[in-house]
């Protein structure tokens, strides 16, 4: 079987700048987990990927969860006596908190106050805060603006719903391989937020783009979902198909400076922990240990499922100052992380499709390379001939125990560079596949 | 099963006062490995603890060793021509080497030089010497005064005996639960010296008091004893209890200013190794690998018995300049240390006590924590909300194979607030113990 | 089985001296792969061991390679217009690339130039370069000359012919112990190079000569090959003989200033891997992890053999400037590293000749060492107290389960301390050994 590099024609620049063009596209979107801005980023998102988008009714069960109301906002604001509008949701989805009960009323800031949130911390950010599971309504708005309020007879409005109606989230499936299936998630419910998450949601939409059409040994599902009760939900409906999925990948935060950071699924040591490892490594990104809290990976590392699903992003959640504030914005991401994170998820899917065991025809000993023109070094190996150094490595851990993999962790060469020594050798006769192993 | 965390109401500042207060009574008596010295110690501590005194006699066997005879001290001095006691017992039980035969006589400074022994680097302080095993007298000095004696004719007298006798050990068990014994051990046998180990006399004593009259899974057994021919005659007449021994620890040097020092078993990952472990981590100790070197660990863990018994300190015996001389007195033990030893001894038990398994009886995905008020959090947790992390751990790896200790260690929180968490939950109704596991 | 310490009269200074010495005679031939230069050497070195030359003919078939023509070359220089020899292979047997096609020609510097190699970068040094694979000539010279040659018309003659011929190594074969063979192969091929690898050759010898009538349980095949194509032949010729080899070392570069580095077998974890790290690391040297590049250990540890075969050397190739270029000289070479690595080699084979598991006969407790006069320490024992700590360590280790190995690894005491505890003990009758472990 020949080796497909996915990255070989990647132009990562390109791609960066088209991701950022998507999410600039999807940026004013006002998403919430349920509802219209939801389903409109949905439908951006189908013009060049057949997407199917799913419809799950208020009140139905998911476990341990039910389906939730869904919310519609149609306007919201902050009007001061003299009828000037100092917080006005239409210039940001930010301004409401998510789930906002309706509210019409005219009262004094006392009242109002508690009502109100800011980051005194960063005076000039609308912070993002949401209340799901308990009624309530409130306005966020920049800690400046917020001390500079007089007292006043406010008109304070939330033209808003909580009725009966869906849960949406969309689906794509890249690919009809056998070998299994491979899960892609990303939340696609926080509004005008741009690194957390329209960055996990264009880098999922470029990755299944690119492997549209492409010959796979396994079938890829991307999930767009709403953070936490989506997995939940999907979950719920999908038991059977859970349980074929081989290796998975949660997609958030890929657009900040920050380099790459890798999150193991609870197990710890799964096929995707190892091959996500090494493409974050070689990229100079890092590792960390699972925890169960973050995003949709905890629903399907929940110890029921326990799926071998990762998580990957760039800076984690929270861990970068304009994390859930309105500085989290079309200007922090940068289209060369946009590249960079879907070239490592198509080297991550590079590792997972062209993994195998081959074995050494000429075990005794090295094969004469040079006679085969596979080698032509007078004098030694330097430590930068990656490419003959692989071949050596493959030809010397080939013994039908260590696959393509193995000799990458092993060795501290990058997989594509093993894959493509193996190929080589394989073309010269020298390696034969192991049937039977991956 | 209810949790019972033994430091919710533990007072470490009073506790270490108390410990401080009977140690200053322990102090002045002279203690050998035998003797009036260790028995007044016994009496002294169980004024208010039931302590059951054992009485060895002189000659019996003990594997490859022998109980000694006893040694009794009535005097000792050193009289200059004036009639002056240049160095007098009285003054310091240190000043005699331990077990020394009887001598009474007149020498010139010439011959009872080699007798006398001093710390040259510590001119000041008095230094610590025994000789159990081969006959010979001797006193212990300070320096300066020994480079200050001039040529003379000196009464030297030591009036002691050494006779067939006993050897005497106490021992106090608290709780009768029947998941097996915990030892706990410690020397008595070291004359007024404070950190080795008086600080490990009063500390166990304070643990036996802290244990007493509680409901208690365990049993544990305290025992008082001359260090090394104590440990071996007590497991020659206890091997049928010792191969009941789950959990062990030996207790010394438990008050000086340095951080908790963990030394684990021979076995290096028993239950107790990783339970001490983890609650010297917690508290910014350390943790070192087991040596066959120290106090009567080195006999628990020799092959023929290797127990589960590890050792807790803080700077380990030999590590601290004050060891085994005069300087390690009532003034260099300090009572808060004293108190937060006890702490650590009361949190491994804890962990002994409460180590359980637990099965999340809603494994697939996240219970909604939520609805039932055990999560109250609008936008994220933080990193110090460790009761909810908690929560979100015990349910991850609660799938019947990981204890609470497991959970402890993989989060890195304390093990007393993953029990707590673990609490809630089962109250919840979101958990149930695992049969017939720990 | 008494210990018999192989390093305890070594005078590791005159051993030094003597392998420089011998050294010195060997530096000034020219050898290669096949022919006069590498027989030579072989001759010297049976002066005072006594070798076998084994001589295998050209085409003669090597797993998948096949012995190649002999080289003989008889003169080669440079001769410009006046008749000067600028460059003459009598004065540096590197001044020619090894393998050189014959030449005897006029040409233009333009013409000779690409046939001309120097170090840019070292100008006062001459390169070594072979090409035994594919034919070509040229020669080697410093770059300080180069850069000073005119345009002339050069007489450039290669006298040197490439015929069918043999393929000498040369085998030494010490001991007749029946517990295995143990293998050490260094490469002989090299012309004017100290560090590459006369070391490797005077440290082997000297290692053969230290062991010859000695009583050894293993046997020591001691081989001298031209590198990779050497291992090859030998393997090819010797696979019953491989299949008996139960550890082994590759010497090279053993002679400069660095420490120690033993690079381990594929297997990573044989015993002579254990072996020589604990050597090495005591001698202050470091460890590195196997890699299929190097010298003959790539054939050793090819997956069709996996032999426990590993490589000591000082600086590894590659890793000093001076490496394969004429700074690689007598004065680069120290005597006293090199007799620091041949008693490396002895602390090794000690390890291999002394493992052995112990069965403690007094198991229970510590047996008391005092009055067997093995234990004479009055108020405990100090760190540096070594022979004292490896008693108790062999006594508390000493369960059947573990060896000397395993007890100099866990105590970090050096083998042959813990072996000499082991003797004193077994002296006094507290240590039996185990039947049927090494």
């Amino acid at each position: 079987m020949a080796h497909r590099d996915l990255t070989t024609d990647f132009d990562a620049r390109r791609a960066g700048s088209e991701l950022h063009a998507l999410m600039t596209r999807l940026y004013p979107i006002g998403r919430s987990i349920t509802g219209d801005g939801i389903r409109e980023t949905f439908r951006i998102l189908s013009e060049n990927l057949p997407l199917q988008v799913h419809r799950v009714p208020t009140g139905t069960p998911a476990f341990d969860w039910t389906v939730p109301r869904e919310w519609t906002i149609r306007d919201a604001f902050i009007e001061n006596s003299r009828g000037e509008r100092v917080v006005d949701w239409k210039r940001s989805s930010l301004h409401v908190v998510g789930y906002s009960t309706p509210v019409d009323a005219r009262m004094r800031l006392a009242e109002l106050r508690p009502h109100l949130h800011s980051l005194p911390d960063h005076p000039d950010r609308i912070p993002y805060r949401t209340s799901y599971y308990r009624e309530t309504w409130g306005f966020c708005l920049t800690h400046r603006l917020l001390e500079s309020l007089p007292d006043d007879d406010y008109h304070v409005r939330i033209d808003a719903s909580l009725e009966d109606g869906h849960l949406d989230y969309a689906e794509c499936t890249v690919g009809d391989g056998e070998a299994g299936d491979v899960l892609v998630s990303t939340h696609a419910c926080h509004p005008s937020l741009c690194n957390d998450n329209l960055s996990g949601v264009v880098v999922a939409h470029g990755l299944a783009r690119a492997l549209a059409g492409r010959a796979l040994r396994h079938r890829y599902v991307f999930v767009f979902i709403p953070t936490i009760i989506g997995s939940i939900v999907w979950l719920s409906r999908n038991e059977d198909r859970a349980a074929r999925i081989r290796h998975g990948l949660v997609l958030a935060c890929l657009g900040d400076a920050g380099a790459l950071t890798y999150k193991r699924s609870r197990r710890g040591d799964a096929f995707v922990d190892r091959a996500a490892a090494h493409v974050a490594g070689e990229a100079g990104g890092s590792v960390r240990p699972f925890v169960p809290y973050g995003y949709d990976e905890r629903n399907y590392c929940s110890p029921g499922f326990d799926l071998p699903v990762g998580a990957l992003s760039r800076t984690p959640h929270g861990e970068f100052p304009e994390y859930h504030s309105s500085a989290d914005d079309l200007s922090f991401v940068r289209p060369e992380s946009l590249g960079g994170s879907l070239e490592a998820c198509l080297r991550i899917v590079d590792v997972i499709e062209n993994e195998r065991t081959l074995r050494n025809l000429n075990p005794k000993c090295e094969p004469q390379l040079g006679k085969r023109g596979l080698y032509n070094v007078t004098g030694g190996l330097r430590a930068d001939q990656r490419d003959e150094l692989a071949m050596f490595w493959v030809l010397n851990q080939s013994d039908g125990e260590h696959s393509l993999l193995d000799v990458a962790e092993r060795s501290g060469i990058p997989f594509r560079i093993v894959a493509r020594a193996a190929e080589r050798l394989e073309s010269a006769g020298l390696l034969a596949p192991v049937e039977g192993r991956a």
